[in-house]
């Protein structure tokens, strides 16, 4: 179970012919009891975010941090769509909020989809209110609310994770346009823990930074990028949570789906494991690996199982960090093969061995100080190619 | 003719065994007199930089910019190979210069291929000495010389420019690790002009900007990047050029030879010509159309003929400069696909034709300010994996 393993949520899915292909499209998850919970939002940085973006942005902010719902629909984001797709999404959290009994602006909206085509919301209006009626607790709403929300992706992405008395549970899609700053991605975070909007708030911009953004697919950042979370606090434990335990459990949920889009990024056969330490600070050891991770080079020697880690080097001598070649240590799956900027002898068949692997370690030391930090980024292959080069 | 066309300048090329192939790998450009003249350099700002980059940097510091020969090799960077790699770029300098009876800090060395390879000088320092006195003027030594610099490149880069009483020859090699910051490119640009050390640099300087610097196939910054102008000063004119007519005549030279780069970018079937208009500044203009430009997603709609108007849209809104969405129009061709926004009726036949074609134009105006900028880009195809998924 995902996002109604957590005490209070209900989930239900269905088809509001969005796709085309008749399959699911449309994914709802509120309140057993209708009644607005502590929410929060973290959004894209794009300049041109989608009109569900704008949307769901307002309504937070209109309600101070409060939902009884969430309606997500894969297939089209709403995106350059103009007043009319301001119009659809707004339309589209009245709906849900009638069914609900609530104001629109105590339902959020997450779209997904290509960018730019108009939303069909004359058809799907018509769909909206019959699947909310269908919300229900269980594995299989579980499933069906994970799965409508798939576009590109080829496996459902849930994680849940258990705190001192409280559960989250998670559904999530994304499969490219995965850059730092999040991804076209989605993710819809339920707790049962007792916390205000603004300890959600706050931890899931913390959980945001350390997982979707230290995830690097293509480099891109999408116009829909959305993590939402809801907290029902109906939990057994009634007293609000700390903000280092809900951390703990919301960010090790956020980690599980980041891994999981990593593992499922489009056309990648590899996952790519970029440590950086011994920089400057956190932040320049982030930015190194970043560099790295999202190096066209890079990913394309990892297609190749090829150690060529003179690309790596060149990557962090022009991240920008503070930088000497000479102190600079690069190992593939800890068999280390350059010291002080320089190659060194070394076991050419375990490296062999460890690029064959599904997971490639790269592990950089930049020698000056004591900054890390990891990013996971994929290998650059036929695939993502295949699964880009057109819409059709 | 190229390097040797303009008065003052002879040319060789040979091997040197560094490539194992038995091809041509070193070349030697000199003034045909022996004598050091104007010389300036633009190098790589990646902090990793190559043992030649640091050489030639320091030469030129030592003799206030002067030089009375180049020495440029390929199939071995001599890139993250310390000590031992600084010592085989000076003792090339050294052979070249004591055949030409000028100090080695008069030579000036360009080095390209793969990067954290023991550089072999032993077997390399028996054949410089030997190729450097095959020296000539003509056409048959400058295509060899513009020949044994390539490394991946398809074609040889040769490109020259008349000015009022002189002339500008160069020749250059590069076809990936293109990025803004000049490229895995080598480039030596001659001419018989009359200038100072000084001019030279600042013309080379503007011209490398506007030219290498705006043109991106993958984004990566190499270890090696170096362009060099000799100046001779044996032109039938005598008095020093001025800094704007130097500057348009290597200007020319250097934006050809990055077209000749785009056009021979690995694996690529597409040049993209990314235009951006109306934005807050001419330098937000180019971070946009280089967000553009290098966007894998961008980059594979190109390379399936899909014009997808709002993947460009999308790094618009990403680029970090001023964005209003509903100010923004895009054109493919000079057809119109997205204003204010938002899509619009198009000609799709007429949008088609100019996708199938070599070079696609994009246009997109930001409708902000008057800022304007032009970035040459390619498409990502099988082409580009299949040359540097493994370096064997």
């Amino acid at each position: 179970m995902s996002v109604t393993r957590p005490k209070g949520f209900v989930a239900a899915a269905g088809s509001a012919a969005i796709k085309g292909s008749g399959e699911s499209d449309v994914t709802i998850v509120a309140t057993d009891d209708a009644r607005p919970v502590s929410a929060a939002g973290v959004f894209t940085k794009n300049k041109a975010a989608a009109a569900p973006v704008e949307i769901s942005r307002r309504h937070l902010e209109e309600t101070g941090g409060y939902a009884a719902g969430v309606i997500l629909t894969s297939g089209n984001a709403n995106a350059a769509t103009g007043e009319s797709g301001r119009f659809a999404a707004r339309r589209l959290c009245g709906l849900v909020g009638d069914e609900l009994g609530v104001s629109k602006s105590e339902v959020l909206i997450c779209q997904t989809g290509l960018i730019g085509v108009r939303f069909p919301i004359e058809t799907a209006e018509r769909h909206v209110a019959a699947i909310t009626r269908t919300r229900a607790l269980g594995e299989e709403a579980d499933l069906a609310a994970a799965t409508a929300i798939m576009t590109t992706d080829t496996v459902v992405k849930t994680a849940s994770a258990e705190g001192d008395g409280f559960i989250v549970g998670s559904i999530a899609k994304g499969a490219a346009m995965l850059a730092p700053d999040m991804a076209t991605m989605l993710a819809l975070v339920t707790t049962d823990a007792n916390c205000s909007p603004q300890r959600s708030g706050a931890v899931l911009k913390e959980a945001v930074a350390g997982s979707f953004n230290e995830m690097t697919v293509d480099g891109c950042t999408s116009t829909n990028d959305t993590v939402i979370l809801l907290a029902s606090g109906k939990a057994e434990r009634r007293d609000e949570v700390g903000e280092d335990e809900l951390f703990d459990a919301v960010s090790a949920v956020c980690h599980s789906l980041a891994l999981q889009m990593a593992n499922d990024a489009e056309g990648a056969t590899k996952v790519l494991n970029v440590t950086v330490t011994g920089a400057s600070s956190n932040e320049e050891a982030l930015i190194a690996a970043r560099k790295v991770a999202s190096s066209l080079l890079v990913k394309c020697s990892a297609n190749g199982e090829d150690p060529y880690w003179g690309r790596v080097l060149s990557e962090l001598g022009s991240a920008g960090v503070d930088f000497k070649i000479d102190r600079v240590s690069i190992s593939y799956g800890g068999v280390a093969v350059c010291r002080g900027g320089e190659g060194v002898e070394h076991d050419r068949s375990k490296v062999g061995a460890h690029m064959a692997g599904r997971v490639i370690e790269i592990a950089c030391d930049i020698g000056i100080g004591n900054g890390e930090g990891v990013v996971v980024g994929t290998d650059l292959g036929y695939g993502y190619i295949d699964e880009n080069r057109t819409t059709s």
